[in-house]
């Protein structure tokens, strides 16, 4: 492709020969003469100055740092990247069909453009979408549905009843629909007694579900995730919760039962939310936090329980004060005592 | 069914009309007319007077939010809800016997009322118990034994002569029997190298064990999940683990090895445990917490390490007004100085 | 096996008779007449004590406590107890060949003496080593290679392009090569684009990775995690993420994308690491450490943000004094208040 062509795709602007030939999409450290690559973290401005790249997808502000290199400059580069990135990288074309060694069980409807690869298996009743692919040991329940050019790799479970929306694409593991977790301690039989899980998942489109993530069906009614959320690597999400759409929530965070997250959510890595809580549109919890009520004001919050950033920050200074904070009041008891004594003194005097 | 039948079945007691017909149970927003509900959470008290259901579970002292409402009058709600969903929802029948694209292996035996379903894979000598269910891609190991009724989901593995009790159900992708973690630095060869893992799992019967979690089996010996516990998704029990009966693991809790978890032992969702410690019988953990020593006196913990719930919150207050004490030290410091100029220069006048 | 034999094996000083038949391995307390054990934990003293094991892997300074029973003297008896156990249990025996109900696609190559289980799948131009061996339901993608000796459990996928090295070892459901974690918010379409992940993952030689595990293939280039390292069941590795050499990561460890970890690193249980961070080499994270900026100095590293763990515990003694710090001070300034009075009192008289 041609940077003129590049620049097209990435909606910005040339900036240098638009007849440049380009090869590749590369890191600002691993590019070679012929491939464009990005810069958008300021961490990278040596490694932007060292780079062998051919042309680099920066924003405005940086490009007087780039020494007369071609460039095309865009409002936001690891946007522009995504696109020129997709360009060289399509999605791979998959033959569509059944496979002789899939099973596919009565009165299931799998669409004559849709992909079943082996050792799928696609139960009573369920339905799977144009163009939609089912790698190898997928596992599709009884009436459950998956949408038009949904991406199921391989080992990924969708249980019974539950939809899976178009153009969503499900990590290899991932599991959707397991039993939610609901007991009820029978004090007789001295048993949980298992709360039967009836309800379903309904993903809708444009999600990403990561590897080794489970997401539980509801008690009764639906678990939702919204469109165009984003769940990284073996996240937990509880029976019955609902996550708004265009949230992001990353690798090995939990959100349990019932809970709801608004629009835009976002969760850093191992965040963990209580069941039964409402999360503001638009918040950002940092990593690891742990949320044990509602949080009404959006902001950015770290710690557990959460608080503000810039809280958490502050009682940090405070805490690697503290040992001496310990010694100054001893040491400032000390020095009131002996003006107690002193003063005494010279009462009595 | 009519709410006298259902009454039978919560073990409650009718307050209104035996006769009337009940299609169904649902949660106190989503009911509609025909359908039976249930009132446990006091944070929902506008949902009941709001519901449109025909019937409510309730105790004795949410009658009178009712208004009029035919009801069933129980001990615990939450029970008789398991109870009464459970007659609308019975566990779904298997047809018995062994698909043709099913692997049984020389040796292993299938009880003739088992189920297994294609692409399983049933090792040599391993046993498969009357009832029991194997879903697409469940793998059990030589010489395993699968309980009486258990319920393996897809893609669920249990390695050799790892044991699965009667009536435990295995949600989907749980790994049961992988090998321990267990290495020893050789200093000469510069290697970590690998301690066998040649003990098993043991899982006594009515377990359940949720998604994607992993139960390591014992270096020797057995790890030991004990009668009637359940197990959420993403959870982790490292090598030689006893757990004790009726315990409740949340979400992503992990255990690490030989630790001992006594009786009812409830776990909240992240919590982790560190290795060979014990756990009192009883003991509660909230979310997240992190134990890193034995604890001896049952109670609700919190913190890493954890403490007092009661202990957890009253520090929680001491943090939120710690910048606060900061500037009292400070301004008191002062204060003291000033004392002390002034005792000074009255002594010398 | 004699204790003769063995202690060739061990590496150690035999310490009784050579003859001794010993017929197997177990623990201090599970051990029978004619096993060895091995002590190495101080805390089980008392289990040395009283074990009815015939011989014994102990340290010369634990000689004194063994009260005339048979023993071998090492270095390191837990060492010597992974090699004496792997005598007795040494790797099971797989017969070589492709099973029929396996799929090896058009180009792949799969050595004569590898082994490929039933419902096992190896895509187009796969590489499959000497001796390697692919359970059921394994995946791997196209042009991706499994190392010699590599052994893979049940329901393990390798994604397109990813390698696996020789002798390393991939517990059950382990996720090699899922896309990693990369979108861009586009404000005009108002969706999260996905950034292609066109790299791979690359791992050495002699790595374990634990069950259910995740670790994600890099944006562009490399994932890679380094030689004799071991991985513990449900971590997640992101894109990018550099893993040195013999570092031991336990479970439910999170390392963040782009993160370096340097050579020997250790991660206890629930460790989360941001990205685009570097750890030291032989640096130790404790248990539920999250680490939020570089680490440059090697030590042992507790809690969020991580401090060395003598300062953690220092912390929490002043936590745990706290609520006595806040009343102290309280009580301070009402005996500064009196002195002030009665100064004031003193300098107006």
């Amino acid at each position: 492709m041609t940077l003129g062509e590049l620049a097209r795709i990435a909606g910005g602007r040339l900036h240098g020969d638009a007849n440049l030939k380009i090869r590749g999409v590369n890191g600002l450290a691993q590019a070679e003469p012929g491939e464009i690559t990005f810069f958008s973290n300021p961490r990278y401005q040596e490694a932007l100055k060292a780079t062998r790249a051919s042309a680099v997808l920066v924003g405005e502000s940086a490009l007087a740092l780039l020494g007369g290199r071609d460039a095309i400059v865009v409002e936001q580069p690891s946007l522009a990247f995504a696109r020129v990135s997709a360009a060289f990288h399509p999605r791979p074309e998959y033959l569509p069909g059944i496979d002789p060694r899939a099973v596919v069980e009565e009165g299931a409807l799998v669409d004559p453009s849709a992909t079943v690869m082996a050792f799928a298996f696609v139960s009573r009743d369920a339905r799977v979408g144009a163009r939609a692919v089912l790698h190898p040991a997928v596992f599709v329940g009884e009436r459950a549905e998956i949408g038009a050019e949904a991406l199921l790799y391989p080992n990924v479970v969708v249980r019974e009843l539950c939809r899976v929306g178009a153009r969503t694409v499900v990590q290899p593991g991932a599991i959707i629909g397991g039993d939610g977790f609901g007991f009820a301690f029978d004090s007789e039989s001295q048993q949980h007694t298992k709360v039967p899980q009836a309800g379903n998942v309904e993903i809708e489109e444009d999600v990403e579900i990561g590897a080794n993530a489970a997401i539980d069906r509801a008690t009764l009614g639906h678990t939702r995730i919204g469109r165009g959320t984003k769940i990284d690597n073996l996240v937990q999400i509880g029976h019955n919760v609902q996550v708004g759409p265009l949230c992001i929530l990353c690798g090995q965070t939990g959100i349990a039962g019932s809970t709801e997250l608004g629009a835009g959510v976002i969760c850093a890595g191992q965040v963990g939310v209580a069941d039964h809580l409402k999360v503001a549109d638009h918040t950002k919890l940092g990593p690891k936090a742990g949320v044990m009520s509602d949080i009404e004001e959006p902001g950015y919050y770290l710690g557990t329980p959460p608080i503000k950033a810039r809280e958490f920050m502050r009682r940090e200074v405070v805490a690697r004060r503290s040992g001496e904070s310990a010694r100054d009041l001893k040491r400032l008891e000390k020095r009131v005592a002996e003006l107690e004594a002193k003063l005494e003194a010279l009462t009595k005097r």
